[in-house]
């Protein structure tokens, strides 16, 4: 039990919310490969903070700092240790939580597990603030596979109750979703619109939105997974709810082909420029565990921030008392527009086992 | 990348589906402990094929052989195996597969996967037969969790399009689902009573209909499970995705919250009867990956049987040409009845990691 | 902490010296691969007891039963799970072990940590009997490594105080120790007759002898392995030290250079026939955990059997009081000898992890 | 395959000689433990550099900085993470390393592992320097196992030809050895001066020594470990030889006992104080891979620094052409004695799987 996943390519993570630095470790990577840094600083500014009025304004520049494994600018083959160090944490906003926990949060488990010696201040640990160094190392695995040719692309496909349907997540093909002056990763404008509306709506309200991520993937070879424990399904959705605030995961038709019929939802196999592929996509790219060459498509269900500015009710933990709990520190209004970039590092780390 | 799970409690499965036999090594386990084998196989009986006219014909007694691993009725701290022998296989209804891919199936990127060896029979390692042995590691593993006042109990939330909605997950009480005349374990006799027609209806047509499962976990302690990679969610899914035919997952609101505000979907603390606990569950008894007390829900997506009588499109492998195809082997209408053991397996086997 | 080993190739053990089967699994073998059974059955031959006057009169076929993973004589990519039965099983000789543990074996220890309820007939899961299924998984291997030009060869080094000086380990070349009359996996005809004489004369003495297993790696390629935890020492000797009985291991000169000056030690590099290696092989063809390219060298040193049949002190557990105990079961005189493919088996399992 | 290990205690080093630091992550341990920095350093200062004309006049503050997983002095419950930067690199000594490779070095097949890409400066993570956060691990963790009653301390036993033989392994005490005026951790004063002597004729001569290391682990419970893969000798093996220039491990009799007869090498049980116990201690406390209640005793063997002043035969791995290699940099004369701290940290990294 511990902060850290894979086999092949071993990810450990470390660091609180308000300690001195978030880091991670990346081990097993072949050596020789070159990393852009700067193509990298360009993924992780889309999950940074602090970029539109619709995310949190703590600023964080999240600068890695590469403490080993590089060298003249490619792996060489020792363990990627990345620090990236906490400069604008104020701990003092987050006293309270000492004793009263935050409804949504780990607060009350996490006092419980740790005997109330875990540092809670901003979550500590369990701070969303730990998707920093997550997105080092998916960040940097997402160059590796891309130069293997495997692309992961991941897009905003709800807010609240506003969906994208601009796209058809059962094509064959998935364009990169093109920011709009929202910053929103959507396809459709208007509903890149209408989904700012709604989220300056809960913000000025204190309240908050959930959302929907999809991901696809292209460009896995055919056979890539195993059956059972490490299916393609098992190995991603280990590593994707690991995001925190997930609560759903379905891959392809997901939850609607448990309302369909067999002859609906199974995928005819044709042959397409001497290839074997199939007619239709509801599968979502896996079969028995394993990718069918045809794009995987998964999405997730992210709760809304459960930080919100009105008041909630919660308890003493120390004194078994009902409390009153308003919070001030600064929250995004909806955690699902910076998680996209997450939920693409996370099928980058997962999908990496299978491919070094 | 091997078909065995956990560190603490280590699961391996072997056996493809005609093959000699099935089987599975579940290692780790206390010294000592009672196993009730007739209380074993009165679960294993709820997943075994044949039992009513709403399940496959093929009859396999799934009385598994202990080779290990228990001595004078009791574990003795080695390694428990048990084998089931494949008596009734009828390895010619599937010749066919040797070239033509069942649509669904694992058939063609297997092929790919193990260049052309694997064993295709009846869909080999890649069977839901192996769902068995997984049941046979479950229900042990379920005896030892209800030992130390934890209860898993499962139940079909829908067939198709009909839901039984006699009960509210978001409650915090679980009557365990009494099996009716259909054989089918829901709450409501009348939904089950609709969903076994739709069933029959699907069969007669030679075609399948998907459904969803549902779980729920009573008596964790608080603060089990781990931030990110262990958290209970990831843990849970993991083990969850490996059963054959589950392509979606959610925890307490799941998909739901992702259309709600955080002022609805947050869960207030309170104290009751001297102990902190939520007013709601939405969060479904997980929070920031560990247990929070409440109980711990979650619903499984299970596609409609991808073996349908009806005539598919389909391709020869080898050729490269399109074909049709015709399954004769025995078929379940409904994978997601029998797979209510499994989830209650699976979520046993996930939790076991943080138990022992 | 279970009964496996190995991430890529992965072994469980399973089984007890008097239960009803011993076995394995071998998990993540690439699919197509062709396995000699008969060539592993001359392999489990060597290790298996009653072959000779010097080995154990309990005669068990040691036929392996394949349960899965080899369809039409080749690996189908599926877990390989063989298991042997038990025939010959005397349990009776074992009654008094419930109480009187044996001097030299695991019975004391065991039945602490399995709070007296350890299946102690013939050490139970602790018994060397279980190298058999250890050994069909290294046999299995063996055949692997081979055809990828990997050569593992293993010799009785000494028994007791006799050496078998007639070859130098430093030196670059291993010829396969050619059995004798004795059954005495040594060079020196002349070192064998007398090892058969000394392990005689113990065996009339009701006594046993220690020995050393001196094993040889031909083939491997240059930097397999890693620094640190991985490295080709580290993995090598956590398989070596499963193998019961083996007190002692080192690699090249071993504990010799521990008393050697760094002038003497250190093997210079040269040039032949345009590859580079080394002038001499005390490093035994490991260098900061990686493969040097020169022959991999390691000798284990193995106790004197620890079941004997002369009087031996011991106690009764429950009652705490000192006993006489006298052993009337059948054991090697030697242990060292049925251990050399044993050893064998072990580094093929160790070196698996880097070639699959 | 990285550069970590264990599963319940897991620690992973990363870093090069000549990067910009090296460090640890330890995850898995328990919240609210006290860790007494400054025992740590006096720990750790033991393994620093520059301490003695016996050792490298590199001189290393090895200072560690906590990044996280500590928090008002105590751990947290998550990832603890130390680094140590690298402030007296002179990577200037190393040029001639990018072709010429040092005997007894991993230089050769680490530049072929890592086609030309590692980071040879110093042997990059393939260097000793990484056994600082080795030994930050292992510091925090012998602290922890003390607080628990366990024990564990190691001496140099020998030095080349000279051992130290005031005190018999095999007895079931272990006295903390005093460093005298030579700064070595040895029991007998005039071994020290005669271990001293010899080093310091090795050094003048621009030579080497080897040397042995024996540790002594008390206070374990009786049943500790498991048969197999996971035997204390496996666990401890493992550890033990990742730690850079060991050749050798042996327990309790070790290599003696394959010289042995049985009668004279198993220890009869016998009750002493009303608890069951070994009258003598050739096991090393470690009976069918399990503890045994008594001092666990193994010896390390390490070869003579490989870095020597001597001129010494190497080659140009481009030019494929025979070369002279003079070392120029600062080394120890026997890394055996800055190694005892390491032996003592690799005993607690490998039995703190069994204790948390």
């Amino acid at each position: 039990m511990s902060s850290s996943y894979g086999e092949r390519i071993r990810l450990s993570l470390f660091g609180q919310s308000h300690g001195e630095a978030v880091g991670m470790i990346l081990d097993g990577l072949p050596a020789g490969e070159s990393i852009d840094l700067e193509h990298l600083q360009n993924f992780l500014d889309r999950r940074a903070p602090g970029r539109s009025r619709l995310t949190t304004s703590r600023k964080e520049a999240d600068r890695p700092r590469f403490l080993s494994g590089l060298w003249e600018g490619k792996t060489c083959g020792a363990p990627l240790c990345a620090i990236i160090e906490n400069t604008d944490a104020r701990s003092a906003d987050y006293e309270q939580l000492a004793d009263i926990p935050r409804p949504g949060h780990a607060d009350w488990p996490a006092w419980v597990k740790h005997h109330g010696c875990n540092d809670y201040r901003g979550g500590g640990h369990f701070s969303a603030r730990l998707t920093a160094p997550f997105c080092v190392a998916g960040g940097i695995l997402l160059q590796l596979l891309e130069q293997r040719g495997i692309q992961i692309s991941a897009r905003l496909f709800s807010v609240g109750e506003i969906k994208d349907e601009s796209w058809d997540a059962k094509q064959s093909f998935w364009p990169s979703p093109q920011e709009n002056e929202w910053g929103l990763p959507v396809f459709d404008a208007k509903a890149a619109a209408a989904m700012a509306g709604c989220i300056q709506e809960a913000a000025q309200a204190g309240d908050s939105l959930g959302g929907q991520v999809e991901c696809c993937v292209q460009g896995l070879p055919v056979g890539m997974g195993e059956p059972f424990f490490d299916s393609l399904e098992s190995c991603i959705s280990h590593v994707v709810f690991s995001i925190p605030g997930i609560k759903g995961l379905e891959f392809g038709s997901g939850f609607a082909c448990a309302g369909a019929k067999g002859s609906e939802n199974n995928d005819p196999y044709q042959i397409q420029e001497d290839r074997i592929c199939t007619a239709s996509n509801h599968h979502g790219g896996i079969l028995g565990g394993l990718s069918s060459g045809m794009p995987l498509i998964f999405r997730a269900a992210f709760k809304p921030t459960s930080s919100i500015a009105q008041k909630q009710r919660s308890v003493s933990m120390r004194l078994l008392e009902e409390r009153e709990l308003q919070l001030s520190g600064r929250h995004d209004p909806c955690i699902a527009i910076r998680a996209v970039p997450c939920v693409e590092a996370a099928a980058a780390i997962a999908l990496s086992q299978f491919v070094f």
